[in-house]
Formats: C-alpha cells, structure tokens, sequence
C-alpha cells in the first residue's frame, strides 16, 4: 500500500514546549484526517529553534523530556497512537570519553519517531554547523549512527538539515532499501537559499535512489525567518553529479502549511502532488521581512509598533511591512519635524500613514532641541546628533508610556558605513531593513506598489517618497550624496567588501575608483561599535551584520593601501 | 651549556602587524641583550588575538604573511639571526579533504620558528575552543602534527593554549627527548583563572617529565582582558593524577615583561628564577578593569572619557578605574542632578573629582526635562527614563563635541535583572563594570581606598558613596531596595542562574525563597533585549554576560514553577 505522508510545516516557538508540543497534536490529527500514516515536524520542534545557550541549561532538557513524554500519551489519547510522528527535539549524551567522566552531560540535536505513545527511535544530528549564524559545535554533541524506521512496511531514513549539506550521513543510508529520505530541516532564509536546497535534495536523491522530502519551519525567531518551502523531490537519474532533479511536492513559503504527499509501493512510479508556486525574488524578500517582523512581535508578546515617519524612503518601506505583519491599525508612526524639515517631508509621511491606516502624531523637536541648545553649545555633528536623539526619546517615551515595540527604520548601506545616530535613528528593538540595502530598499517599495495596483489596492507608498533625493534633513538643504558615494556604487562596493569579505586588492580589480573603495572601507571599519548596539533585525542575505559576521571592535587592520595585484599576491 | 629563554609577554593589538612586529624585533633584541638563545611570544603575536572573522578574510592573511617575511629579514639586519624567535601568526592550510577542493583555504592558529631568517617550522594548534567567549571552530581549521624543534642541543616541545587543556597533543610529544614545553598563549583572565592553568602545566609536566613555560599575552582586546602572569613549572611527580608542583619563574600580571629563565643541561637540577608575587583576588580584579579600559582607550584612538557623577558607588568606581588607567585629568566626570538629587549626591560627585583630579562639569537636566514634560505627559517609568536618557543625550552630546569615550557605570547586577535604562545610564562605548556584580564593586571600592590609605595617597573614592543605601534618584526618597532585593541575596541568585545556569529546582534546593527566585529569574529573562544594547565591558569572572551567554531574545521558556525535586527529576 502507498504510504501516505504529511510534512507538517509548522512556526514553532523557542522555548516554549506546551504550545509547541499542543501544535504538534492538532497537526497530527488534521494529518490523520487527510489519510496520513506518518507525519514529519521540521527541526527541534518541541523546543523551537535556535535555542543557543539553552541547550546547556538542565533545567531546559529535562523540561522538554517532560513535554515530549506528555505529547506521546496525549497521541494516543487523541487515537492518534498508530500515527507515526516524526519530530525535533534536544537530547541528551553522555561524555564523550570514559577518561572523562567528571565532562558534564552534552546535549544532541536530535530527531525523534513517535509510535502508540512509545519512543520507537532516535537520531542525533550528525553534522553540526558552525559557521554563520549558527553555533552548534558550541552547544551539541554530533550523533554518529543512521536511523532507518519502517512505518507500514515502508523504509524510511532519517537525517536533520546539515546532514544533507555534508557528505557521509546520506552515504550512510544507501544499501539499506530506503524508499524515502526525510529531512527535518530549521533553515533560516536567505535570498536564493530555494535553488541550493532544491540541487542538494536531488544529488541526495541521486546518492540514495530515494525521493527525498524536506520539511521546514515557518516563522520569525530573533534575527532569522524561517520560510517553510517545504518540499518532495526526486532525481531521475542516479548520477551524484549531474542530477535530474523532479519535483513532486511544494509547500508555499512563509506560512503554516501541511503538504500532503503519497509514497508509491515497491516500483510503483512517484506521482506529483500539489506544487506551490515560486516567489518573486523581491516579494519573497518582502514577505520575509514582514514574516520576521510579525513573529518578533507575536512572540515577545507585542501587539503595537511605532516608528518616526519621516517622509523618506525607509521609514515608509518600514511602515508598510508593519502594516501588513500586524495590521495598520496597530502601527504608530511619528512625524517629529526640526527646523529642517520640508514641508513636503511632513506631507509624505501623513500621505504614508493615511494609505496604510495608521495611528499618525506630530510631535515637533523644537522645544526640546532648544533646551539643549540652550544649556550646552552644540554644533555639526553634536547638533545633527542631537536632533536624531531627540526623536529617538521621543519614541521611546511613547513605546514606555504606551507599550509599543519602536521600530529602527535604519537600511543595511547605512549600518555599513555609520551614516545613522547611535541612540538617535538606531533606537528600537528591532530593525526590519538591518539586511536590505537602501538599492533595494527601493526595489522592494516598487514591487509592494505594484502588487497593490495589480490586486486593486491603494499602493502603500507615497510616490514621492520613492523617486525624491534621500536626505536625513539635519541641515539645510542636506540630501545624503552630500557625504556618501551614489547609493548604486556604493552598494556594488558594500556587497564586495561585506558580503565577499574581498581585499582592496580584489575590490580594484573590480574596476572600483581607489579613493571610493577606500573612503567606504574606512566608515565600514570604523562603525563597528556602533553596529554592536543596534537592534536585531531579520537575515535575508547571504551575509548580515550580526553574529553572521564577528569582528572585534578594537582592530588596527585596515586594508593595505598598496597591495600591489600581481597574481603572486593573490 | 644550559639554554637561557626568554618568555615576551607583551601587549598586541589586533590587526596592527607593523606595530606588533616591531614588538617582536624590539623584544627579541632586549632577550639577546640578556643573554637569552630563544624567546616566544604569545599566541597569535603578529595578527594581535583574538582575530574573529578577519581570520576568514584572504588579504588579512596576505597581510600577516607579508609582516612575518618582514620580520624574519628585519631580525637578520638587526644582528638578531641567530636568536631562535617563536611566535604566533594565522596560518592557512588547503581544503580538508580531496572530494571537496572546491572549498576555500582555512585559517590555522599557527606557531612560527624564525631563525637565521628562515621560517624552521610551523606548528598549527590542535585543540580548537568553540566555547564560552571562544569561537575558534569557526574560524579555524584543526592541525594534526605534534612539533618540537632543537635549540642549541636542547628539544623544545610547542603547543598552543587549549593544547593543555585537552589530552592528546601532549602525550604526543611523550618519548621524544622534550627536555621543555614551550605554550603559547592568549588565555583571557578571570578570577581564580592562574590556579588553574598552574595546576594544568603541573599535570602536563608530570605527564612529559619536564617544566613547562607558559607565555601569555597581556592587555585589553574588546570584552577580554589577558593578566600575563607567564610562569615556568615543573613537576616533582611523574604521577598525572597527583604533580608535585615547583614553580621556577613567574612574571607579574597586568604588565608586559620579559620572563627569564636557564633550562639547564641534561640531567642538572632545575634552579628557580625570579617569582613574582600573586595579586589578592580584589587586586587581581581591579588591575583587571584598569588594564581592560587603557587598553580600549588607547587601542581605539582615544585620550579622555566621559562619565555621569550621581554621587553614588558605580560611577565613583568607574572614576577611579578610569583615573588608574588613563590619569585624572584625561577623566570628565558630569553631575547632571534633577530635581530629585540630594544634596550629598552632588557633594560627593564634586568630592569624588577633586580626589582623583578629574575634569568636573555640572549640567542641571530641568531645562530639558521640562521641555520634554511640557511636549508629552509622562509619568512612572517612562517619566523615570526621560531624565537617565537626557543625561545619555548630554554625555553623548560632550562625547561629539569633544572626543571622549563615554563610560556607562552600569554594573553586572543591574545588567542582570535589567534595572537600567536602555539609551539613558546604559549609552557609551564601553562599561568597565559590565561584569562586576554589585557586592563586589563595595568590595573593590573597600580594596582600592585601602589600597591609597596604604601607599600614603588619597582614597579616591569618598567614604559616603560606599556607605550610603544605593539609589537611583529617579523619584523622590527612591533606594534601589524599594525594588530588588537586597543586593547580597540578589547576587547570590544571580550567581547560581546566571554563572552556574542552575534551574528552579536547584535554587529551592539552596534555600532561596520560591518568591525571590520566581522574581529574580523573571527580571533577567527579561531583560535580555536591554543586554543585547549594552556596550562592551571587560570579562572578568567565569561568565559574563555578552559572547560568554548566548541567549535568543524571543523565547518563551520560563522555569518551570512547579518542578517536582524529586530525585528521578534531577
């Protein structure tokens, strides 16, 4: 008989076990009522991922042991027990070596398979990343033995996300019958990051002769957004190297979301089930920033957000996304005009608020930016400052008095190269555009208009806050290529310098003008204590500031001024 | 002959190989001057350390190669050939295995041997930290072969920091005639931290039957102060379980030095040299804090720093430690009183200048305060905020103006249970109490005016900020007791969550109140996203909060209130 089975695409939440564990019951019996006999949870479900440090605190083990054995006995209270429930979870080891046996307990990342309330198998993550966003050779111990369970007569192999990106795991599997690999996956987005899973699931396939199926969580967790996308794939041919991949299932991304997919018996063929199809590579961007956003604030328990509207670009892109994560109704967005301020400024943030729904209050800097004056004599850049951390009280006090969480309207080129006031603009608890950069922060604004238009809704964005010169109006008549490189160049310079961690060396073979390349490599350098103390923001490149790129603040380096290019040098 | 060794414990900065290599030529040339045949310097000497990513950056390298070849050549022309030199560099090895020659060159913490010019051999560290504030599985590729070069007919053993701390690489060099183990290290200070490391070098001296020399690095990197403290010793004992331990040298902490020592010949008796005295455990902590700050101060670019004077103990201590590390003149000290300020704040603040020289400024808040006030109605907390973040604004604003470091005061406790005000009292570039819990900034004030009563100087820090109750004067008649417990119960229930990550279950077992625990853990879980925010501090006890505690901001898990203690439970 087919086997029928249901990848369960859920948002879990770090550390919280009871509504994990309560989801994880309601989807199994919603997958029983679709006809599945297994059903497969995405990585770490019953703890939420990542859950870093927690993974050392005993307390937190113990606690999730206790939520998984309270869910076995609910499964079968519910007549779910013959449903076999694949899912995430920490484990527990011993020490590594019997000379050390003082070593505490170390904790696995870890798949478990459920059966009549019985823990019929468990696997631990052989392969740990470490690189990036991830800490894991920090925090778990690497299993080192396959998992093959048989549900209804049916071999399945087991492996978790990393697993599949390194060789071994998967060799492991081949020669044992396996008629299916099911990865259980918590793989944060990044843009373009579906094309690499979909390659590597093939050459699996390939390796095994299997079909694979790829299960993933959905959701916002601190500076990562899971995008679901979860999928069934297979290789027509068997070569590791050249693959034909055949895809035979898709989830949509960025939301829960049960695929339903059947397992043919013996040399039965494989048969397509339903294929969500692809994102816009801006609207899927789009979509991560607004999942991000949405779950960060569901899950620390906000229900409101503020930020000051400006009237330029980003504030407005920022606006939007919190509109569409949590509703317009429930963003505050602050005008606070200085004596710099256009007037068209102020009517493209009241145009921005009125389109989106929001709550919208002026609130003029003047008075307080007088009493400073007055007490202390300020001027540049003390001054400039001062009107940025003026607003940035301002907003705090509203989000004290109030309870909103602020939102950092600050862009990605901007945390580069410092061009933002540390306890000013930066203020917030999270920062939706801290990896977009502004070149895109335009791409996105006309594709979030556009998709209004072609859904018959009113466009979001002012026009005028899209096409007028971007300015910080700190002084008069100040636009910001006053003292930063064209955003398009500077952002080409960013990417190579940032995200391809390139040399000058590299970076002028590029073509780039030296005195360029060297002005943007100073203010990158230079901002890194200011970057330290920005708020989170979500991941949607292949490299964000954060803990995805761990430089010291006190550091002399500064790219050679004469690395001559010859190719001995590189 | 017996060999004369030199152990260069000196001062890098990270990313400054001109300046770090010139320490080496300087360092190697006053070692020759002394009659010493080799000298070795600390881990990674020519990069600085810790590197973080700029290890994973090709022209980085390119870079250290070029300061190493350098140097060699630079060693020659000073007449210094024939002296052995050993040292710390990043190395680069290919791709790990043969499948994948697609992937790029890693990065090795790597020994270096110079003589005549000549690279003789090239040793990469084995054992790799990837815990606590250490990420080196990131960045680093593992080497695999032991090293042990010959020095005037004497075989020296080389190893790297954490080589001693795990079997393996030792017993390596087990049976090859290693008459001395050389350690090159870059190991963080924290309390209690050179008992350890005396008791490992016994262990592994009773191990390989002969004396260890364990250089270490010395000064302030980011969040990591390195004490110095290089020593050599030996082991009466052959026995591993139970050494003996002779210590034959030891230099002072916190200073660079140059340790010298005669490893005599075959089987002549070992003779001690010059032992420096160990620092009393305040001591060791306060020239912790001094050393941590200079070195921020001095490697960032700055001369003077900025603080608040409330009077109270944390800004008086802040004083005084800056006052050490950089002179009382380099120090501004700003009493911003409110409306709520006693008088005896203000005396004190005034006091507290005077004592230690410092630049005083007094700046009233009302001005601004009111004007903020008479804009928005505020009360409670966010009226409490207001007036710690117009005096962030005025330090910020002095700081723009004129160059200073701002220093925020905070301390580890306040840190701990969030009882600070993000953007207020929380602003600056570096908090030299980020890790120093409240009882113990008494206990250093106590040992730092002992420290003058006893040297026949001035106490620094006026009696009445030790003795008075603390108080945030944000209201009026406030002390901090109105809102946390007692500090010596709080800290004595933050050190059992906090540093040893104990759960609830293991609290009650201690006999702290459910009340006073349930509170305590719920403030600092809490408080999370304020951390995040906070400025740099110099770690000085087993856990800090920062890089040594990784723990998501959006997490649900709280202890469980009910945890059973029974044994089955724990």
């Amino acid at each position: 008989m087919p086997l029928r089975i249901a990848l369960a695409q859920i948002d879990t939440c770090v550390g919280d076990i009871d509504g994990n564990t309560r989801a994880v019951l309601e989807h199994t019996r919603r997958a029983a009522e679709s006809g599945a006999r297994l059903v497969a949870f995405p990585e770490m479900t019953v703890t939420g991922y990542p859950i870093e440090d927690l993974a050392l605190r005993a307390s937190f083990r113990r606690g999730a042991e206790r939520g998984l054995a309270a869910l076995a006995a609910d499964l079968v209270t519910a007549g779910l027990g013959d449903i076999t429930v694949v899912l995430g979870m920490v484990g527990t080891v011993g020490p590594a070596s019997a000379q050390d046996d003082s070593a505490p307990d170390r904790p696995t990342n870890q798949a478990v398979v459920l059966r009549e309330g019985q823990i019929i198998a468990r696997y631990d993550k052989r392969h740990l990343p470490n690189y990036g966003v991830f800490d894991e050779f920090r925090i778990f111990a690497p299993g080192d033995q396959p998992c093959v369970v048989e549900v209804d007569g049916h071999r399945i192999g087991l492996v978790i996300c990393e697993d599949i990106w390194r060789d071994g795991p998967v060799e492991a599997l081949t020669g044992q019958g396996v008629e299916l690999l099911l990865v259980l996956n918590g793989s944060p987005f990044e843009e373009g990051k579906g094309h690499q899973r979909a390659e590597l699931a093939a050459r699996r396939s390939a390796q095994l002769g299997a079909p694979v199926a790829y299960v993933n969580m959905v959701g916002g967790q601190d500076d990562l957004v899971f995008d679901g996308g979860s999928f069934i794939l297979a290789s027509e041919s068997p070569d590791l190297d050249d693959p034909v991949p055949v895809l035979l299932a898709r989830a949509p991304q960025f939301v829960e979301h049960q695929l339903i997919w059947d397992l043919p018996d013996g040399e039965a063929p494989l048969v397509a089930g339903a294929i969500a199809a692809p994102l816009h590579p801006d609207e899927e961007v789009y979509r991560a920033l607004v999942t991000g956003l949405a779950g960060y604030v569901r899950k620390n328990g906000f229900r409101k957000v503020a930020l000051g509207m400006s009237g330029g670009i980003d504030s407005a892109l920022v606006a939007a996304i919190a509109a569409d994560a949590i509703g317009g109704e429930n963003v505050t967005g602050v005008s606070m005009p200085s004596r710099w301020s256009s007037d068209h400024s102020k009517d493209d943030a009241a145009d921005l608020a009125q389109r989106i729904g929001a709550d919208y209050r002026v609130q003029p800097i003047k008075p307080m930016v007088d009493a400073f004056e007055a007490a202390m004599p300020l001027d540049g850049v003390a001054a400039e400052n001062l009107q940025a951390r003026v607003r940035g009280m301002i907003l705090m006090a509203i989000s004290n008095a109030e309870g909103h969480l602020v939102l950092a309207t600050g862009n990605k080129t901007e945390l580069a190269v410092g061009y933002s006031t540390i306890y000013g603009d930066a203020v917030g608890g999270y920062a939706p555009l801290k990896d977009v950069d502004k070149s895109r922060v335009w791409a996105l604004s006309r594709w979030r208009n556009n998709h209004a238009v072609d859904s018959g809704a009113i466009p979001p964005i002012p026009e005028n806050s899209i096409t007028k010169p971007p300015s910080a109006e700190l002084r008069p008549g100040q636009v910001d290529q006053d003292s930063l490189p064209p955003y398009d160049l500077l952002d080409r310079v960013l990417d190579a310098y940032v995200e391809h961690a390139e040399g000058r060396a590299e970076l002028l073979e590029r073509g780039f003008d030296p005195e360029v390349v060297d002005r943007v490599l100073s203010l990158v350098d230079r901002a890194e204590w200011k970057r330290r103390q920005y708020p989170l923001g979500p991941k949607v490149t292949a490299l964000a500031f954060g803990r995805d790129r761990r430089l010291p603040i006190t550091s002399r380096w500064r790219e050679p001024i004469d690395t001559p290019t010859t190719s001995t040098e590189l």
